[in-house]
């Protein structure tokens, strides 16, 4: 538990009252400094704040209520259930730096990994034979060197980047489109689970937030806004996973792409990053030419990655 | 014929006393202005100029000996053999702008063509069967666009980019790195007779010169140096490819490649000519948006096309 629980309450209220307006959380914390102050606000100061209705503020003059976010409070009960506020000393520094940093993190596993230096991978939902290939390589290489695999869950590249690092022991973080309590796709469930022991599930949304198109591009900001850089491995042209490179390089992270035949499909994307000035990548080494200094600095700044490592991850996999 | 035999012989005489050093005629055209002028040079002015050794200046002193060009003269009398200096109005234009332009070519074909827009294809001569598919679709989608395809006559991919020239009725110039009275490799004997057919073989190097390393490279620097881009189909690291596109970097040239694998070993120089800078290319449409409009610049400067086929050309292959 990272904070007490009324403290926990004000925040998922706050957040389930306004969760679905992007911009108007992170103002009203702005002006009034804290949830407990923003619950002790006037009606015309709340009204004052952008974005705040008088349906938002007759919501929140009635006081953060316990029963509102009941199931909230029984999600967190569970050992491996935590909640990160951008005003914890723990929130992911990198994703603290982005324009519109998520106000409010569920995660669920280790919430220390999301601390330590990340890469991002991306791809098609419906790569190649050989894309897989190349996701699972990188993936467990870029594990090796020491970085945390950061992916969305999704079916394709993002699935082998994630199973890549189990495999290879080593840690990964899935952004989920949805709320922490429902996998999606379902058929990855037991992956979900597995990420969890070994690394951390992540969200934004409200427990409950079903899988809606419009939730995965704001996703995929938080991808990239963890991670060092963004390794593209297959993409169609104007698919999600050029979102994610697009949203990386407006963040100032390095983006990296794998080519391909020029008459496949699933290379133009990669196609079109490098043109726009992404980095040809060929192996795990031309990523860590890039940013493993960076990386270096970031892990050094955090613990020890033993340290890090919680028991039953240390009971399941031995020690490293 | 360009000039008169007793002009012809001079330039013949003074390219074969000093053709193997690469530095000296054109300093000593530009010393003395004329091939004429250098012959009637004293010893003492000879000497004093950069790379004239005693024994160059006894040879320039001597005068010019018709019997010593005695075979180049005779070659000079078959209908498509041609001597162009770089005194010509005839020479090469974007040739003449290079740091080293040959002061002379041999030409075998229509003399013309050299001075219609040109694409240079270049690559590896071990290619895969996806490699020398994309060379005869490219060269000929290039062709189709008015540009002439200027390759090496090498095995591999220069051999396809020639045929597809050729099978599109396009306009292609070969570049030997002998003299212009032997054919390599010898397989291509001929796709080199086709070639002066529909365009030009062209050499700077004295009838009879053999196939020696050290040629190839200087041979490169004249591809790239006639034409607007360079394009490299498949190349491995560190193989002759990347050499002509290096050189036509230096000459200001567009340099595009087309990516594969990051698996294929002749991938990999295309990959490192992108991460330097070149052009990653996808289609002849994509090497078109960089070079197109300089090709037409380039082709209204000179006549109509259909006014520049030689009447053997419009006979085989009828009115285009």
């Amino acid at each position: 538990m990272e904070m007490t629980e009324a403290l926990q309450i004000c925040w998922l209220e706050l957040h389930r009252i306004v969760a679905l307006q992007p911009d108007v959380l992170p103002g009203l914390l702005e002006r009034f400094g804290s949830p407990q102050a923003v619950f002790d606000a006037s009606r015309r100061e709340l009204t004052e704040c952008r974005g705040v209705t008088s349906e938002v503020a007759d919501a929140l003059l009635a006081g953060p209520d316990a029963r509102h976010v009941a199931n909230e409070l029984v999600w967190l009960t569970q050992d491996d259930a935590h909640l990160i506020t951008i005003s914890d000393a723990s929130y992911p520094r990198l994703l603290r730096e982005i324009p519109d940093p998520p106000p409010l993190l569920y995660v669920r596993g280790d919430p220390s990994v999301l601390g330590r230096p990340q890469i991002a991978v991306a791809g098609s939902r419906n790569p190649t034979a050989g894309g897989c290939e190349n996701a699972h390589a990188f993936a467990a290489a870029l594990c090796e060197a020491g970085l945390v695999v950061t992916s969305g869950l999704a079916l394709g590249i993002d699935a082998c980047a994630h199973r890549a690092a189990l495999a290879a022991r080593g840690r990964t973080i899935a952004v989920a489109g949805t709320g922490l309590d429902r996998v999606y796709p379902s058929q990855h469930r037991d992956l979900a689970h597995k990420i969890a022991r070994c690394g951390a599930l992540v969200s934004e949304l409200p427990l409950g937030s079903a899988p809606r198109r419009e939730n995965f591009p704001r996703r995929n900001r938080i991808i990239s806004g963890m991670s060092l850089g963004v390794l593209v491995v297959e993409a169609a042209l104007h698919s999600g996973s050029l979102i994610t490179a697009r949203l990386g390089a407006e963040q100032g992270r390095e983006i990296f792409a794998i080519p391909g035949s020029i008459h496949s499909p699933v290379a133009r994307g990669c196609h079109a990053l490098i043109r726009q000035g992404a980095k040809l990548v060929e192996s795990a080494a031309d990523v860590l030419e890039e940013i493993g200094a960076l990386a270096r600095a970031a892990s050094d700044a955090a613990a020890p990655a033993d340290a890090q490592l919680p028991d039953r991850v240390r009971e399941t996999h031995g020690s490293r």
